[in-house]
């Protein structure tokens, strides 16, 4: 099966050799379900490397279901939570996080796609009205849903800002490496270490099959894990705030439908992206190819790019018609068919060729058309 | 990785080399996603082959999610689903189905976890009573929580009551292969053709790596079809009640956080174990492997089997401090630990030595405490 | 307006003159609306004197209210309510408590409509197993929805042995009035001296127009009270588990759409029934028609009753034709059709004369049909 | 009970004498529960009088209540609301539109509370993509948030651009009266005859003690009653599209916690409001106490109006110090702090003489502070 190279997301990319290796080497003979495996307990030492000795995984099995049982297990009942206008758990997730999470979305309009300490200001005072939900959680996406990647500081003095305000920070990283390999930093810079409470970690655009996971950095955030106590934990200890968190995540994500029983299989893919930073390196080579592209096609007369691409995602404007033509070779998506703006996105199997075969398209068809 | 030989679930077990290999062909340049791909188009056409012209699947992660999303299409906001008292919607999917799928459930005691026109028949009343809730869909399970499985003329006695009632069927086929192996006829003998309106087949116990699958049979049982109008289906026919019926299924799954976006390797999955019988045959094996370890133990003084097993699952009392010492090679889990009993499940890659061995294990242990 | 006088429930009744005396009270000039006004203050007092000095109302318009606002703060999200199979929650709530409360209903099966420490003790224990719904509230009812009443000496027992599995006791109390009545106690005597967490206090039926309130008695029963911290609570004081408690129930209320504006009109009939043990005297009548009904209709050959009646509720065996006969000059209902048993209620305003015609009446009738 | 007079909410304002005078006359004997009674059928009648022979009430307790039943009633599974950025069912209903209604909220900026063709134009297209909610139903108030009103060519206008595109509208009405005496037309002329879907009547603001009612206009715009069968109308004829409406609206009342019991007082008071007119003269009283307050205070320098009051309610910007000292003896709430913007509302129990004692009250404030 091959359909034509497309631009359209990075979720039309197949599943990275070595992920299948690790997926091969996880298929062997009876193990555990549920999590209670040796891959998974693997999975959680990569994590602890990867993101400090407190942080643990909760693998899920795509990007809603991890915004979803995160931002539920880290609110009130009556918590809301601020989000960019723009943002995915907003537009895409068919309704999810209010249906599912049960919360209230408050929006904030932003020039970018990142929110700030002077943009979410005016929406994080919590006044103890009852009848006005309470911002609880600012949600971020990094890289944003626009495509553009917080610096280590923009995100510092965000979380800096929620948490002055009492709130706590979730970040989405469903594409999260594209964001670490933009950054040229590691994982835990622009998250534990720059204060975020929640993040959750994109295994599947990066090269994986299918699998997400939530990373608990700050177990104090997960409030619903004030309920859990020794009962709850049979031969456990009800006094680690990280043990607590992780049951009460585990609660939730049965009872939010996205505990997988096979779980070994998703675990592997995520430790091996994490392994020798093998999604950051392919998120190295998807953001490369987007840069590659940008620079190509701006060199055409009758393209616009309406955002300087950070990570793996060109926004552009060409002529519809144009637009048509290219896209009957290349697949890939509108995004503001008022503005005449297209979207373009390259993935981790992205190839030069690819790029180049692309450009060329696009310039002969703004050439036949502009 | 290899794990002791477990006796404790069909999800201990790892992926069948053809459920592999079919993986593996998905794997091969770019595909649409979230199932507008070739591999979904394929299943779409064995599902028709399958089960009749008028089903179509909808793949979801888990069984879960698959019995959820599903009740959710079927029912009316004020509906209740019936099931067995013992059924796994109540007792093992963390609160789920009243939580997302947000129903009620009402329970009938049975003797063998198989519901009978005459059990229901003090239920199915719907009166228009707004205080209660409207008991609206029957829930069956095939195989059984409890091993069991329903005769061809069971199921078509029950769904002819059920209809007569008003209600509608819905079949959690997390085993629906063993089940089918066990009566030694095609899914649609005991699915399309007795009359169920929706079933689930199971993909992972099967021989999977993790998929289900909903499968309609019925597009008029799926109630929210009649809030799909044309708006809704751009280009599509609003005229035809599958089409309408797939569309509701569409949004629910995605607002259930149950679409996959690599959507292809779901479907490669549920196709590998449709084609052939692959499914059914792996699933014999292990009803086989169940039979002859039911065989072998009934042989045993001091072990009673409280079920006959239909399918791959057996129950068994025996002492507590044998059941520990075989469970220290060969994990299971309790059942009911009151009554001392014990569950035991084989699995599509259980072989006759794993059976030979556990049941020496359980003689000897019998023997050391009985 | 004036029905015919009617045995089919309580709440087909009017309002009482003193409830009536002190609605007009509170009708005068302006005051602060959902709760900040004198009405609401003076109940406060009234509750703390009858219930004790830490317990709270918080007022809200019907018994399902009351009930699934409780139990909502009550539960973590994971939570399942343990209740009599006959419970009001789960057959009479249109599904709230499962579809806005969001938590699973474990049922068991009473003789009389009362819990005991030993009916709930294989459904009690919490394993931490995510899979399954966790216990966490035992609900009972007081009166129960089959008219009888627990001692002071049973609801003490049933706490006990609650609070020792780790769980918490919300009393649905609909007809709390009538129990004190039967029981000749303070309402305090076997609600917060007997160790019940959190209790409803019904005064729609006792003689109201339409008022019910939460009453906790426990506020570390509250779950939903942990997540509230200063910022909730301007200018309070977050160290207070009653204030927080109280806090975390008034978003509950609201969110769940039980918060009235002229809340005051729903404050002056809790207080005029709390005053002078209103309530309890007008229940008490109640309970003595509904005791001269029962030794009146047991003389009669061809009814039976089915349940000593131990508060404002008979039910009966009697010839179906025989009951429509009476049915058509005072309404009632059935109860189990199939056994031709019917619920008979008496109310504040019940007569002797009323009862004694309609003994009279079901006396012809049975002769005439019996 | 007299508390000072207020400008702080038309909640603040006791029952109207004609309502007690109702409520009392409801008093008398027995009555059948639920709303089976003859003040509810009565109110039937006058509802069908004032808003045409299709129409139909729905009582509930409040008018969040009101709000959340009826778009639950209206939307598909997966339907969004699309409201004004300002939407009380937005900032001021605790989030119960998205956690008990189930629902997304999309908003539309509004110079002035008011919605309008070209506003409401890029986000009512319904394209079937399944990641994003689907708008469903477009909301509006009448009067708004802000104190405006649409005149009749207004709703018109944009009920012909929501059918147009699909999609049904929802009035909220907690001030119909208001807006009823500022156009000087009855009722039926901006709402059914001006294609408004379904519209609430709010009775507790307009002179009454606690009742509200959705009042459906267009039965075919409640899409749950797609969901009623014959099962479901004992009795009764399920090819009505009213009386289908009108189960379904019975069961999501019921389901929502919002059937009151003793029924006959909430229709006595919707009824009285209704006879006569008695609700558009009261509000049409409190506008022209709104009037005269702008009248007086837009002479005083240092106040400055920033919307026209069109109906009960006054926007101004003053000194906060100036605020405050008013404050003291008349109660009225902040609206924009940071704009030092304040709300004042009139009630219909307001006097000429409380307008001119608080109008000097401004005045000697603001020569103090100014």
């Amino acid at each position: 099966m091959t359909g034509p190279r497309a631009f359209a997301s990075d979720n039309y990319a197949p599943v990275h050799p070595d992920v299948w290796a690790a997926l091969a080497a996880a298929d062997s003979g009876h193990a555990r379900s549920y999590g209670d495996d040796p891959v998974t307990a693997a999975l959680g030492e990569a994590v602890r490397a990867e993101f400090g000795e407190q942080a643990f995984a909760v693998p899920v099995f795509n990007g809603t279901g991890a915004n979803v049982v995160a931002l539920q297990a880290m609110l009130p009942p009556w918590g809301a939570v601020l989000a960019a206008e723009c943002a995915h758990i907003r537009h895409d997730e068919g309704g999810a996080p209010e249906r599912i999470g049960r919360t209230s979305l408050l929006s904030v309009a932003t020039p970018d796609g990142r929110l700030t300490p002077e943009l979410i200001a005016p929406h994080v005072h919590r006044d103890g009205f009852v009848h006005a939900v309470q911002p609880a959680v600012v949600e971020i996406a990094q890289a944003t849903e626009v495509g553009t990647v917080y610096s280590v500081e923009q995100v510092k003095a965000l979380t800096d800002a929620v948490h002055e305000a009492g709130l706590t920070v979730y970040m989405d990283g469903a594409r999260l490496s594209n964001a670490a390999a933009a950054l040229g930093v590691p994982l835990r810079a622009f998250t534990t270490d720059a204060g975020v409470d929640v993040v959750s970690y994109g295994g599947t655009k990066a090269g994986g099959l299918g699998a997400e996971a939530i990373v608990v950095l700050n177990p104090d955030a997960i409030l619903a894990a004030g309920h859990i106590t020794a009962a709850d934990l049979p031969g456990g200890d009800a006094s680690s705030a990280a043990q607590r968190a992780e049951k009460a995540l585990g609660y939730l994500r049965k009872a939010s439908m996205q505990l997988g029983s096979k779980h070994r299989y998703l675990s592997a893919q995520l430790l091996a992206l994490l392994t020798d930073d093998l999604g950051i390196r392919l998120a190295g080579h998807a953001n490369a190819m987007a840069a590659r592209l940008a620079a190509r096609v701006e060199q055409i007369d009758g393209v616009v790019l309406t955002q300087r691409p950070e990570a793996n995602t060109l926004f552009a404007v060409l002529d519809p018609a144009a637009a048509d033509q290219v896209r009957a070779r290349f697949p890939f998506y509108d995004w503001d068919p008022q503005r005449h703006e297209v979207r373009w996105m390259t993935s981790w199997d992205t190839t030069e060729q690819d790029v180049d075969d692309f450009a060329d398209a696009v310039a002969e068809a703004v050439a036949a058309h502009g």
